[in-house]
């Protein structure tokens, strides 16, 4: 039986914050530090591997948020949600993101039915148009092949999708599975679509507009962007559109898009990069094989999320790292650094599942909660961040956790050598150098010199971003989130915090304000 | 006399902390928040206006604010800075950044010239190259014109001309003074030369190496990369690289480089776009003129923070604003929101110059301090952030201080209109509901559908992007930071936070390492 209750109610949370503070910097010195990083490392599917050695734990902390664990139910609780029980309590809907990669435990029957059966269908037609927008079979009024794919979404149907695209647009062309060149059309700012549609040949662009509700704003009002400037260019927008949503939405039926592929209310925008919303825009740019493979990958890694002892389960135990580090060191945020160009955009898809998941201060029946919950989540790739905003991390007054992510091969494989060493290696000694600096710091009498260390940092170490890899990569922060809103007994599914602004936002554009809301509207010239 | 002192020493600021507080929500309703938003704001240069209505003050906070203002005497602090005094007392540098832009007060002579008639006579150095580079007149060596220029730089040479290039880009091609594509290498990882190179037409492309020392290694592990490359297809690389470098840098008197402009010590990578670091990229890139436009904006906002009255001097308002936040309110992180798909990558620019400059731990002569200085920065462009991490900002348990940026024109001008209102109308409406729905929030008794509202915000309203507007903008931020280091008592001017991870990674790349760096290097094939 599976019981929800609040973090601050646990005794073994209250026993966490009994437990010793680990002094980062003596632990990680000398000879015991090499044992941490041979010992503290689990690993996690398509060759990745997740390092804890540099985080503010030892055998009874790690004990202590093993009990945690298993007060907190973590294992059961995803087990009821992946054999579908409603966890999305606020709005009454099943959680299903995971079986648009796999099936992880019973089978679920949801609007009459089977959901793996449903997803894995769009799946398979998703492939089967994207092989014949390929093949030329499906082409513009004129005959002539697509060349390029144009996304029209925002927030869940945009940033992850367009983070996995970049993640993978140079392997792709590497391994001579390019098909066809993406675009994102996302903001409402009309510099954004126009921008967009004055940079493609919009005659041989694919348009796949994304929209679970059918009624996104932004992305209705794109839409008409784009279907403007096809008709100023003499063609028909039906001929060059198709749409992601679901079956009730306006769009599925419409005879306005080529082709429909559907989601279904199981599936939060933000967990919606593995299921037809990433499917189309991917499949089509890399292919279907590819898309599959990134799947593969996910779903190996859910495997994995299912295992009950913490130190065999690299998503828990982050997850659980995570809430010492907000709920009994104080930390209030955390950055995520991927050594990979490719995953320039990542961090921002992670901003976003993160932040949208967990940024909540009510538990999952309503009641306000005392504790901290999900902290604000940022990035950008290093080595650039090296050279930016790390001197706040090195030596700022606020302690903030790291993320790093790694790999031992680039993806296009041309290098240079300068100075006896690759830029491979350069980048691979930098992430390394820099846990390192994190962790044991350097005494310097001079104080503006001197590293106090003692900053926690965990890495994932990848042999290759491949697709698989990029997959359960995803999968990893997907169910980490997952398990930090069970620890906090939060609804990490909805988003209700988005709302008052849409409701102003409409009273702003029918005029309907007063006081403060009408005098920005006045300097705003609306 | 300038005296240097701790804030906690200041009897203004003991006096702000006593400062009763204000409820945001109560005084932003009704005809009290309008009477706010019409008198809560200071012009700024370049038409724009910066307006603090939702900011969490009052008569009586704002007087001890000015009383800080006054007692750590931001004003002669500022005066000493452009009159020439050493304020890099780390480094023992002058800071001269402003000059790049105009003469705010003395002369200053350094290394044996005058300052002002240096930097001038470098953007007139780089008008004049980039006017030939346009007319034809510099070609490469089979005599045809360059079509987009590459910048290889990284931190203080990448993310602010990549940010100014992206804001202005659709202005220029609107306006008809786009010349060039520009595009920007930065990362060692190899996948970003490669991938850049590969999409590029190298023939016709000119290289702006930019390196203040001469021997940032990933920039010149980078310039071997490009070299390579323009070898392997026939060319000359010598006949397509330019230099932008201090003049006592191995780079300045090299043959291996068309041109080079220079930069001095006085100028920190993170405030140098508007030195020949990002003069040469975007002149060549929009023309001289633009460049200029953009100086003379910056410039008429740097005399705006001479003004001594808090109340007419935008960048010291907003500086002790954050500072109350930080340092009496409490807030850990600030967030940047522009309303605008062209200042896409500002944020990052502002991420680095706020915490690479106000990230420390000591004061200006090295002593630690006890209280909190920068804080974590980070932001996205809206309306996107709004279907991404906005949640957390309105109903996380944390509060985050956000600075909105809008104008009222978008910068292509095409648009479309749906729903009765163009997609600049409803970008416009959504900035103005977001602000006045995080302060006044909105009561429900579902307190899932809860919004506290209470948190703070400020705009920056302009009419539209343009180069001058751009300019006042930086110099907004820039002068915002350097107030807040000299309210924290600290060197917002060096940086040596980023010394120890490079040392490291060195000692990695020579096999020099022990106990966990020699273990993290194993794992990572090092």
């Amino acid at each position: 039986m599976v019981t929800w209750n609040n973090l601050d109610t646990l005794d073994a949370f209250q026993n966490l914050t009994k437990a010793d503070r680990v002094d980062l910097a003596e632990v990680m010195s000398g000879e015991n530090g090499a044992e941490r990083v041979k010992n503290y490392s689990i690993p996690m599917a398509a060759g990745l591997t997740y390092n804890y050695a540099a985080k503010q734990v030892d055998e009874k902390v790690l004990a202590a948020l093993a009990k945690l664990a298993e007060e907190a139910q973590l294992t059961e609780k995803f087990q009821a949600l992946y054999n579908g029980e409603v966890i999305n309590t606020g709005e009454k809907r099943l959680v299903l993101h995971h079986m648009t990669r796999g099936q992880l435990g019973d089978a679920v029957c949801a609007d009459g039915v089977d959901k793996r059966t449903f997803y894995v269908e769009q799946q398979t037609k998703i492939a089967e148009f994207a092989n014949k927008v390929h093949a030329g079979e499906i082409t513009n009024a004129a005959g002539e092949k697509f060349t390029t794919v144009v996304q029209i979404g925002i927030g869940g149907s945009d940033l992850g999708p367009r983070a996995m695209y970049l993640a993978l647009e140079n392997w792709a062309k590497k391994n001579n599975v390019f098909r066809m060149e993406a675009r994102f059309i996302s903001n409402v700012d009309p510099d954004d679509a126009a921008a967009v549609l004055n940079s493609i040949d919009v005659a041989h662009s694919i348009f796949v507009l994304v929209s679970k509700s059918g009624t996104t704003l932004e992305t209705l009002t794109n839409e008409s962007f784009v279907k403007d400037a096809l008709k100023n260019a003499g063609l028909d927008p039906s001929r060059h559109m198709i749409a992601v949503t679901s079956e009730t939405s306006p769009l599925a039926k419409s005879d306005d898009y080529l082709a429909a592929f559907f989601m279904d209310d199981y599936i939060g925008g933000r967990f919606s990069s593995t299921s037809a919303v990433g499917g189309a825009v991917l499949s089509l740019a890399f292919g279907p094989e590819v898309f599959a493979q990134f799947l593969e990958g996910a779903a190996k890694e859910d495997q994995l999320s299912k295992e009950e002892d913490v130190l065999k389960n690299p998503e828990m135990l982050d997850a659980l790292i995570g809430v010492y580090e907000r709920n009994v060191l104080g930390y209030p945020a955390t950055t995520v650094l991927p050594y990979s160009q490719a995953l320039s955009r990542f961090p921002a898809h992670l901003q976003q599942l993160d932040m949208e998941s967990n940024g909540k201060s009510v538990n999952r029946f309503g009641d306000p909660v005392d504790y901290p919950t999900g902290p604000v989540i940022f990035g950008e790739p290093g080595t650039n961040g090296q050279h930016s905003f790390y001197q706040l991390l090195h030596q700022g007054t606020d302690i903030v956790p790291l993320q790093f992510v790694g790999f031992k091969n680039s993806q296009i494989g041309t290098d240079v050598v300068i100075q006896d060493s690759t830029s491979q290696q350069k980048l691979c000694a930098n992430v390394v150098a820099q846990i390192v600096a994190f962790a044991c710091g350097k005494t310097d009498e001079n104080l503006n010199k001197n590293f106090e260390g003692g900053r926690p940092s965990s890495i994932i170490i990848g042999d290759q971003l491949t697709p698989q890899a990029l997959g359960a990569l995803l999968a990893h922060f997907e169910n980490k989130i997952m398990f930090q809103g069970f620890v906090w007994n939060i609804n990490s599914f909805d988003q209700e915090g988005v709302q008052l602004g849409k409701v102003l936002a409409k009273r702003v554009l029918a005029h309907d304000t007063d006081g403060a809301l009408k005098a920005y509207s006045d300097l705003m010239n609306i």
